[in-house]
């Protein structure tokens, strides 16, 4: 009971010291100049009259903006606030926390130049026209806690439209997909369980399960061994409801259809019962998973709880209840399979070849990069997955992503492994030098005591 | 010749140093880190799990964003590239170099954190339904190089719409005007002209001396005393043009209905034959106004050829023609009279202030401490305006805008003009010194030789 309280406390630490630091720093990104200023005359260079010399320049080959300004390396952070962490439709201005947040990471991991963009609409058609006249600064798109279904149709029409050259990416789907995929290849090895004989139950069939089921495929799982849950129940070709909402909900219909070879019925505690895996992206928790359920799974069960803040069900909770390898998208817990792991050497990779969108491809490639990464260096029951401390496994990613772009035919520029290797391995040693520099000179002040 | 020659050259370095390290920086802003990263844990306080409270805290009262991320302290600077500069309707890519400058001024000289935006349309609907939506994660907007006459309606509705509750801001109207205003009010004062009696022609009445004029007569200046030019010729109630058009071009048949009182007819040549001011917002010269105009003037004129990137006549043209007192836009002459003096000062008092607007008289304001700082180190023919290094100037503005703001009740917050000095000391100093530590660390490296 101490233990649990401890966890508890440990679990909260983060909260108290959240509302201590926001509002102490204001805000977690910045503007910084990127080129030097010895003086005040060279601002003749960086502005009029020197400036018009590149704007013409630009203006004969919009090409050249990747050249002459620093489109190639930023990247907006879009959000409308309707699905943000597991709070729900909190607003644009209540999302802006976790977009700074996002920013930071993509910076400290991924030497990314990241801006917060929070908009001040839920229209779907009007996020995606708004998207589309964002492109010329940025050279790639993160959206961001959209809620569904609008989340399928803005990227899926995003990435479909012949006008859109830029990568657009939908963290939630793809990006938590190839995290998820990583840590669940790994914990397949770990058991020593096969991914083509494995039972996995979804929890929750939101945008990022649907994604991971997309890439799953795609990696060799059996669709018909899987079992999906909504807060409906078991999700089946006989459910009416899915079937009038087929339309807007494509690939959970394609699930209905081609899941559930069994005809299992019910609700997560029947779906769970037997399973091997168990995926959850649904309500936060504690709660929504229940230690039963756990108890009811296969030996050496895998239980991926990724609600956040707080998790479906608590780790220590489902290890009491049986299950071998856990894994939540919290920091403060070990097995984090939170996409932090990805989005930044993913669009690394993606800009450094400057693709014009990244593919599913892409995603998988990068997958791979993680899970083999992780198991070079030895797999554990806790340790599926490497940490954000592995400086190594981001440039690894950015590698493989930028190969397969190029592969693919949606890279603009050609490089070998070793370009690509030291172009990450400089933005982001260089993102966090810059980090370390601004905190030695106190510029950024440090945290109160 | 060989000292025309030279300030030839002079005028050329600019655009060679540009293209050759345009590229070598590839941008001139970043996103940098603005709190603490100890270690990889803290991304459990500046991401999830922890994030979630600041989120929570902002849903229940938005205007805690202020408090808890960088809101108040980010500022877009959004253009469609319709009007760049002097180079005209470029696109947006090709604004991108401009918009890069002006976030790094932004930074490095009001402590601002900007963020370029170039907007794929040109339909001033959608860029004025654009602007409304980006409110949330920003404390202002800076509108930069629309063309006319969609300036003045993208500007005018959005300061007029009540669902806008930031500033708006389009600098090569307001901002312009107000360093113009202030460099005048001193060159008067070199000359000893008095502000009512001053007789002024304005050559081009585009976005910048449309907003010039409104400020002047705001100032003293007696509008029948003026007289205007454009590209048909000098303004006057006669002109069918004008009339056909008045419902679009509002500000300029207003002009043309109070100014003139002399009844001039004719060109700019006719426009300028005895005025004591000449001020220049037009196309490019050289060549735009000739000497022999200049030579017409008054004893003691005051000629402000003010057209990016290369002034209607060089200065030492003018100079040589009689002129006494000669500014440009350039930074490379004496008494600059860019915008440069005036935007980062009164962002700063705004956003300091958190103001919901930035009015015309906060603009007064603004150059008034601009004039009077000028005016108490001394005054010279070649010295009306202070320059960008006296630190000093942009203190003064920004207590005096953050004053009139609180005055013309705009303010969110009160602040004392002790505290507002403070405010913008460190923040200026502090952009100034991320600048020096990015520079001596080496993460931006020294300009190639």
């Amino acid at each position: 009971m101490s233990d649990v309280q401890e966890l508890l406390n440990k679990a909260q630490k983060p909260t108290e010291d959240a509302m201590r630091l926001h509002p102490f720093y204001r805000g977690k990104t910045q503007t910084a100049p990127k080129c030097a200023v010895r003086d005040l005359d060279d601002f003749s260079i960086w502005y009029t009259p020197g400036v018009a010399a590149p704007c013409r320049a630009i203006n004969k080959d919009p090409e050249l903006a990747f050249e002459y300004t620093n489109k190639g390396n930023r990247v907006a952070v879009v959000t409308d606030g309707t699905r943000v962490l597991g709070l729900g439709d909190i607003g644009p201005e209540a999302g802006l926390p976790v977009m700074e947040g996002k920013c930071l990471l993509f910076k400290y991991l991924g030497g990314v130049d990241a801006v917060p963009i929070c908009l001040q609409t839920k229209d779907p058609a009007e996020i995606i026209r708004t998207v589309k006249l964002l492109q010329p600064a940025f050279g790639g798109i993160n959206l961001e806690d959209f809620s569904q279904p609008k989340c399928f149709r803005i990227l899926d029409e995003l990435r479909a439209d012949p006008e859109v050259t830029i990568p657009v990416w939908h963290d939630d789907q793809q990006g938590t997909a190839t995290v998820l995929l990583a840590g669940l290849i790994n914990a397949l090895r770990v058991v020593g369980k096969e991914i083509g004989r494995a039972r996995v139950t979804m929890v929750g069939l939101g945008a990022a399960n649907v994604a991971t089921l997309r890439l799953m495929e795609a990696s060799g799982f059996d669709l018909g061994n899987l079992v999906a849950v909504d807060s409906h129940g078991v999700i089946h070709a006989g459910r009416a409801d899915l079937e009038a909402q087929k339309d807007q909900y494509r690939d959970k219909w394609r699930v209905a259809l081609k899941s559930n070879r069994a005809g299992v019925r019910g609700g997560a505690e029947e779906a769970l019962r037997g399973a091997d895996v168990c995926i959850g992206f649904s309500k936060p928790g504690p709660g929504t998973i229940k230690p039963e359920w756990v108890a009811g799974m296969a030996k050496d069960a895998i239980v991926f709880p990724c609600a956040n803040p707080v998790p479906e069900i608590w780790p220590w909770e489902a290890k009491a209840a049986g299950a071998r390898v856990v894994g939540t998208g919290r920091s403060d817990f070990p097995n984090q399979l939170n996409n932090s792991l990805g989005f930044p050497a993913i669009f690394r990779g993606a800009l450094d070849v400057r693709a014009r969108t990244i593919t599913d491809g892409m995603c998988l490639a990068a997958a791979n990069a993680i899970a083999d990464f992780a198991q070079a260096q030895g797999l554990s029951d806790d340790r599926i997955v490497p940490s954000m401390a592995d400086r190594e496994v981001f440039l690894r990613e950015a590698v493989a992503v930028g190969m397969r772009a190029q592969e693919e035919g949606v890279a603009r520029l050609t490089a070998s492994r070793d370009e690509l290797y030291a172009l990450a391995d400089s933005a982001i040693s260089e993102a966090q030098r810059m980090t370390s520099v601004l905190m030695e000179s106190g510029i950024i002040a440090p945290p109160p005591a």
